[in-house]
């Protein structure tokens, strides 16, 4: 069942079906991808986790024994993609917090293989129809409290290998199921905020920090006449769309050029790999 | 750290931290009381069940053997409150549900003892600043995303020995953060909807089974004109509200005869036992 994950690091032991983690969702995770042991997008991780700790109030664990246990669980891996969980620990029945809380920290490493069509070539994307609620007070945070994703994920199989498009209660739309949207409208990148819904991308950060992104709502109607759209991820990186709703995109510009960021970053893309670097 | 909790079934040995009900919060659970070998308000919790994972694509359990288990675990206690949880068992990587699921079951019982003063008097509760979110899709279940309920008692420590309101986006109440919540109006019962957030409660649906109630808003310049205010609790029945915003009340006729069919249902609340049983 857990063939592709190497090894499990767990602070405390095994896991205890008594963990709020399991019992509430009360917790916090991050998904990093390691390359030849680097963590190039760490310090975006890092202010992600700090500030879901504070909202949580949660305590941050130790960030450089963390670090160290993730660079140690990727040994042997060039590229891995790294789960960190952090949940609120073991805890009596009852919401309250508990008194004297020992968090659950696990790590577990796989190695990493991403499909270098998506990223030469594009994905397609379907409309979900499962929307996002709407939570400011949890909005941003990557909180174990995902059905929403589960379902949206859940409305196609295997045999679509795109992804999907999540809106919200209003009907603009936020970000795929596991991923940040990104559309370009005549030179001027947009992305959808994420403070009523949805989820705070690493991926999202760092474009954010090195391109001047407008943070706007995007319609569907906006959408399919974007010069380009693209979904960034941690672990996947970006990723041009190629189709959606009967319209078709070439990667653009935009797209290109971030690929070429994430491989100077240190975080290549397959396709890039023999033509590009 | 788990002294209250008696013994542990868990279906499929020990928890995996990969267990999706760790990882994304995904499953449900049922919180019972099960009085002298008997569990009242079972087929409620098991209507719960099975619709709940009809909307999130779950098995139900074998009904049989879960109650059997519920049971067990019960052995050697008069009075006590079990935990079911249902994940949907230990996945890969990602949203996408496991192609071939096994789902986790994990049953804890414990012993249960209620406070006679809350019942005899009632409790004071305060407001809540955190507000439930708004997702239709996941309204009314008792799922494994809880973090709303996590942040709300947070809000007060154990010296307040009372119960939290928490309202929706819109300002109307909706429940306690652990119970659902009733008013009285010039005899008219009436309770909040949960199809946009909140939990429907076990105990709810038996007051509604036996009681004509109507399903309306409550903002809080109604609830403070109520003639009577109650909680209701799968684990501590009917709870009346002795305070709240400045406003105070004596348990009321409603609140009373629903203590007593609580009592002759086989679950007596424990300030009638010597005084009415």
């Amino acid at each position: 069942m857990t063939t592709r994950r190497s090894v499990d690091f767990i602070d405390g032991g095994s896991l205890s079906p008594a963990d709020r983690g399991f019992t509430y969702g009360d917790g916090l995770f991050e998904t990093l991808r390691v390359r030849e042991g680097r963590v190039p997008l760490w310090s975006h991780h890092r202010n992600r986790l700090r500030d879901s700790c504070a909202r949580l109030h949660m305590s941050v664990p130790d960030e450089g024994r963390l670090f160290a246990e993730v660079i140690r669980l990727c040994d042997g891996f060039d590229d891995a993609v790294v789960r960190v969980t952090l949940s609120r620990g073991v805890g009596e029945r009852g919401y309250a917090l508990p008194a004297s809380p020992r968090q659950t920290l696990v790590v577990a490493a796989s190695p990493l293989s991403l499909d270098a069509c998506a990223y030469a070539e594009g994905i397609a994307v379907r409309l979900c129809e499962t929307r996002y609620g709407e939570q400011p007070l949890l909005a941003g945070m990557k909180h174990l409290n995902r059905l929403e994703q589960v379902l949206a994920r859940a409305e196609w199989s295997d045999t679509f290998r795109g992804e999907g498009l999540m809106r919200d209660l209003g009907g603009d739309l936020v970000s795929a199921t596991a991923a940040n949207l990104f559309a370009v409208f005549e030179g001027q990148i947009v992305t959808p905020a994420v403070d009523r819904c949805g989820v705070a991308g690493v991926a999202r950060a760092e474009v954010m920090a090195c391109r001047e992104v407008a943070v706007d709502a995007i319609p569907l109607s906006r959408l399919v006449v974007a010069d380009e759209v693209f979904l960034t991820s941690a672990v996947r990186g970006i990723l041009p769309v190629r189709a959606f709703a009967g319209r078709t995109w070439s990667p653009g510009p935009v797209a290109r050029a971030l690929q070429s960021h994430w491989r100077d970053i240190g975080l290549p893309l397959p396709w890039m790999e023999g033509s590009q670097s």
